[in-house]
């Protein structure tokens, strides 16, 4: 159970008993029994950039503005230092404006290709990748006590996942406090809503950590990497590419953390290992997932 | 472990030892010890439908011609009876070009839009709605003896994910027999594949049940209800949207299922209950997931 210490770490803390965020729904179980079970609500949220409708997500729906910064900044549709001038919510019709001084670079671009391209989504893939190309993060060290205590506090936090089982969790660090955890029903959209989180409030990434609960795809990777933070952590796999993007930009990754274990397969240089791994306990079997043993 | 029997089921099943599907990558572990893993590669792949780019996905890279198909006509790109006369594939550009006789439905919208949405696949998002109004899908019974079967039987079944521990699985089955099992890194990616597997194969849906790793959000149950298969289950939870749109199109969803348990929020109406479940053992704990109990 999570104690008081481990809670007062977080800024943005899930909250399990939100009742906007599930619903009860009526059902049979195996048995043929009426059950009611909490259920997680999901919205579609469409995000406009300025004039330009830009993409429909769904999400739970607790952080719609953030979702839509971070999205934006994370698929470089907004750059660094862009002049952001108002993030509008509507949810009536579930959609949020976000609003810059002049046109993006972007919106530029994309009536250029309008002809040659449906996706906002696909065309950008590019573009992030050429938006990659030179970056290098910072080099601040990363302790492996940090780690260990961060999954430790992290899996002990009472969460939408453990009330309703459907969604991925993402948590923004420092050093070994966790600070600010997301939810939501695609573990992007989590991602999404602590980068724009940090655009909101103006916090710096060099001296971050992020931890998800999910795969260190190159999706994944590349988010990270945009939100400059140079830690990347998991207790699931890696994906090859994911690994390789790492390598380019400087990123520690480290993935399948479970107990004293992990892998690191990029940026072990950052590594400063002052926890010795037989003190920390072997994982509890409840956390293990089918396949934990490769 | 898998019998002869359990595999001798599919028609394609997960080829775990597939070389050019993972890559050996080095690193180091949580001693600083160096070592070797397998982690699965990830490639772009750009799909256009005639001449029109549509998105770039990340997939495995095992079916693409099966894996843009699949996007295609669950995004409802592709219709009913839309006259497909070419797929093809570019191994080294990394694209797939799916052709059809005229120019689709799709291709006209999105020119007559073009000035006002920036992300094709955003702007389906309200086609694909739209396109299942109306929908009912075929009142097949599914048997609950079935249902345990196959969970059983795709339990054992070696996968990518038990070797590389990184992707999501889906499977195509149909009574007790599991037949088309695909993964991806992208969970929505593997539904896709059997999708475009279907509509090559010329193969029928409504006698069909799909089985999934992973949550059954609205997404995974609007793909379900486009591919025309009216049971979907998995041993995740649901989202309250996902379970609405279900009941609007009459699809079986079944959740939470593990071991003897299940439980089933639409169309239960098509369960035959012809298994004990007393019979039916609990839930091996390395099984278990985090939150299992709720």
């Amino acid at each position: 159970m999570a104690t008081r210490d481990d809670l007062s770490d977080y800024i943005i803390a899930p909250d399990p008993d939100a009742r906007r965020l599930t619903r009860a729904v009526a059902g049979v179980d195996h048995t043929g029994a009426p059950v009611d079970i909490r259920v997680i609500e999901e919205r579609p949220l469409t995000i406009y950039l300025n004039r330009q409708e830009i993409v429909t997500a769904m999400t739970i729906g607790d952080y719609p503005e953030y979702l839509a910064l971070g999205f934006l900044r994370n698929q470089g549709m907004l750059k660094d230092g862009e002049e952001i001038i108002g993030v509008d919510y509507d949810e009536e019709v579930e959609t949020v404006v976000v609003r810059t001084v002049g046109e993006t670079t972007y919106e530029d671009k994309l009536k250029k290709k309008t002809r040659t391209s449906g996706c906002a989504v696909g065309t950008v893939f590019g573009d992030m990748m050429e938006g990659l190309e030179g970056v290098t993060l910072p080099r601040t060290p990363v302790r492996t006590s940090w780690l260990y205590a961060l999954a430790q506090k992290i899996n002990r936090t009472p969460s939408l996942y453990l009330t309703a089982g459907a969604i991925h969790g993402t948590v923004l660090c420092r050093q070994d406090r966790p600070l600010v955890y997301m939810e939501d029903v695609g573990r992007h959209n989590a991602v999404d809503k602590i980068a724009g989180w940090m655009l909101s409030e103006r916090v710096p990434a060099a001296d971050k950590i992020l931890y998800t609960t999910g795969r260190l795809t190159s999706e994944m990777v590349i988010k990270t990497a945009m939100m400059g933070i140079p830690v990347l952590a998991s207790r699931s796999g890696f994906t090859a590419w994911g690994v390789e993007i790492a390598r380019q930009v400087g990123l520690t990754v480290i993935g399948r953390m479970r107990g004293r274990r992990f892998v690191c397969l990029s940026g072990a240089e950052r590594l400063v290992r002052d926890a010795d791994p037989a003190s920390v306990p072997e994982e509890d079997r409840k956390h293990r997932r089918k396949g934990a043993a490769s």
